[in-house]
Formats: structure tokens, sequence, C-alpha cells
């Protein structure tokens, strides 16, 4: 999709469906959390890289657009972007995609902290360099 | 909590954490639903009755902003209040409190949609009526 | 209910169903878990305590049996007793009660382990002798 | 894996763990889930062809055995073969494999039932035939 460089497809499993038989509201942080991880894959390490460099990772905000439900055995692709780094902060952005039509869309907002003292860190220059060069390519 | 007319308590659940130890980013989306539930259960015939007289409601919009993290056992109320009504679409604003401290807040817009054609439409008058005498109260 | 001590209320949650319109196999396993809770909060220091002494609680087999479809915003009281402890190893049994009906059971055994070492250690006496009060109570 | 001859990968959510930092026990019940559709696609027309043709399929019971702790990004393999058809009944068998150690297994047994009178219906020969087909393949 335009604009995104990194995806990731996803099929609706049985249990995310609700009552009205579509997808639950809260189930899209869940997928939107999947693409976030994907993209983390791709700097160094990893999620378990910055982990282990002492960085931990919190959501501060997050938010969700519903256009279209989506229902059990779905297949979808999840695209996920960094839409913005300043200081200890970044933001995601997402959207999800059934044959080639958004269905929803959103983002995160996260901030990197110090994994022992928890307190507000920048995101160190190598990450913010492979973020800007994956979202260049 | 000022300016909110309708609560309802809310012990955190062990399945509600990960591995950070806190609570998923997610689930807040439902608690948001049970304050919302708890709320439309004070109009009249509540969710039920709703869908009975042939509404049913779609959520169009969520968002979520976590002040402070929560654990599990932790003792929370939710709060919820009906913020704007235009046509077929609401808002509902959200509270998170432990100990007097907001922990988080968020809002849902929804969309009132005639149950069997899906089409969206105004919210009756009585069930606006209702909410606006919760809401001055 | 006659061979239970230990109950606890639950209102059946949105999110808690499926595209069958009933409560997901799955969140059983989570009500049950609210139950056994609610029961360690009775030992000593209740759960917590239970960790700050250094001894952690580990899920060894889980089994749930589904008599009556439950549904969004059912009133059900879910009854809990410890039916063994043998050694590390100890029994949970559970019944879940919706109006004097008996719509599921279930039993999950687990051990008693180090929580540093994760090694099996036995109960310790004092709370195995509260578990024995409580359910001659 | 011996004795299987269906079988699904999966990787661990984030959210599918809990504060312990392991996955949360009520999670496999999910997976097992997964299995049994991805063994159910195999049949004809799938899960959907047989709402269509009126059959649905309830749970009547559940039961897992974990053997060891399942972390966030673990690659596993699910497995699942059809153990036993009886009349209405039939039973599903599991197995969760990580690098070649199986961390959990587990059963569930179903019942056909008409998907407008919820009656118990014997499976069709035609899906029973298949089942055979699978297994002995």
């Amino acid at each position: 999709m335009e604009g995104f460089r990194v995806s990731t497809p996803l099929t609706v499993r049985f249990s995310e469906t609700d009552a009205q038989g579509i997808v639950h509201n809260a189930v899209y942080l869940v997928w939107f959390e999947i693409a976030r991880i994907e993209y983390i894959a791709r700097l160094p390490g990893g999620y378990k890289g910055m982990v282990d460099r002492g960085i931990d990772v919190t959501t501060v905000e997050a938010h969700a657009r519903y256009r279209a439900a989506c229902r059990f055995d779905d297949d979808l692709v999840l695209h996920v972007r960094v839409g913005e780094v300043r200081g200890p902060r970044f933001r995601f952005d997402y959207a999800v995609e059934r044959s080639g039509e958004v269905v929803a869309e959103g983002w995160t907002v996260h901030a990197c902290v110090d994994a022992t003292t928890l307190r507000p860190m920048r995101m160190p220059d190598d990450l913010r360099a492979t973020i800007d060069a994956i979202e260049r390519s």
C-alpha cells in the first residue's frame, strides 16, 4: 500500500469475533501491536534486542478508526509505518487492508524508557537511522 | 468524578496483564465497552431494549490515552458520559480512576444503525432525552 | 451451591461473546482463574502474599465441560473449591451457575514452585491448613 | 509430528502473554480452535460450507495439559487430528510443538447440531469419509 514499507498478513480468528458477528473493536489494537512488532523486528536485534540494550517501550496513546466490519476468516494485510519521532516519543501509523480496501486505520504513540529506571529516554540514533532508512526505501 | 454521572467499579483480572507486568493496551477498549454498557443499561430497556426496537450501534472510532500503568488486582472505577450526539453519531467519554488518580482516559464514537438494513439512523428522541436527563442530573 | 464454600458473581462481557452469539469456550478458563484468585484471596496475604513468600503457582492442566451456552449480560455465579492437595500439586474444582442451573464446570491442576528456582515445592503447611479450614467450614 | 496429518504454524503474540511473562493458560484453547479450523478447512466447503449445509458445531468439553511455558515470539507448530467420531460427537486431539518438543497438548469434544433447531445430528457421511481419508493419509 502506498506510503507503507512494512506489512504482514493476518487471517481473522474466530475468537476475535463478537456476538454482532464481526471483529470486536478492541482486537484492532492487538493487530496494530502485531504490525508494530513486525516493524521492530527489522530494527537491529528486534524487540528483544531493544530490551537487551536496556530500552523499553511504553504505549502512551492509541487510536483506531473502523471503516468496514471484519469477519471470521477474512484475509487481511496489516500495514505499518513510523510516522514521527520526537525525542523519546514516536508514532506508528497503521492501515488494515482487505482485498485492496482499507477497512480500518489507526495510530499509536509510544515512548522509549530506560528499562531499569523507566525514565523517558531519546530513541538511540542507530534505531532512528534504521527507521529513516526503512521509511525512505 | 466531576463531569461524570455514571461509573462502575472494576478489578483488574490476571488475564488482562501482559509480559510487561501491566494491563495490555487493548484491554482498555474492553473496559470502555463495559462502562458504555453500564450507561446504556440506564436507557429505557437497556442494550437489549435498543436491539429489540431495531436499533443497533456500531463503533466508528476509539481513542485511549494511557497515563499510568494498571496492574493485576488494581481496584479501578470506570467513569463514562455521553459527550455529544449529532444525527446518527454520538460520542462516549471515559476516565479510568485508581484511588482518585486518572490512570487512563479515552473516547469512542458510535453510530445508530437500523438493525436490519444497517443504515445510519438518527438516535430516537426518547433515548436522546434520557441521555440529556442523565447528563444534567 | 452444595459442596462449594467460595463463590463470586460475574456478568458476561460483550467482548467475551463470539460470532455464534455465545461466550467463547476459552473465556471459561479466564473465569476459572477469577474464581481461583477469589479463593486465594482468602489465604493469608492473598496471591501477592504467596508471591512475597517466594511461592509461585503454575497451571499444569485445565478442563472445562460446557453444559449450556452463556450469553452477553448473563448474571452468573462462579463457585470454586480446592479438590485435592498432594505434595506440590493441588486441584481446583469449578461450577458456573446461572439461576440455579450449572451451565459449565471444570477443574485445573496447579503446582507450587519456588519463585526463584521454579522448582516444585510442597504447599506450605499454613496454606494447607487454611484451605482445610475453608473447605470444612 | 507422528500421528498428526494436519498442522499449522503460529508465532506467540505479545497480547497472549501475562504478568508471569508466559502465555496465559486460556490462550491455548484459542490456539486449539485455530488448529481445528485449519482441519475443518480441508473438509468439503470448509467451516462456511458446514454452516451453509445447516450444520453447526458446538464445543462440549475442552482439556489442556501444559508441559512447558511458552513465551512472546516463540515459533510454534499446532498439530491436530480427529481422534474419534461417535454419532453426533467427535473429538479433536492437539499437540503444540516448539523446536521438536511438545510444550502442550489437549483435546476438545464437539457435537454436530442442526443449525436451525440446534438438535444434535450425526456427522454427515461425506464429512466423516473425508476425515477418515485425512487420518489414513
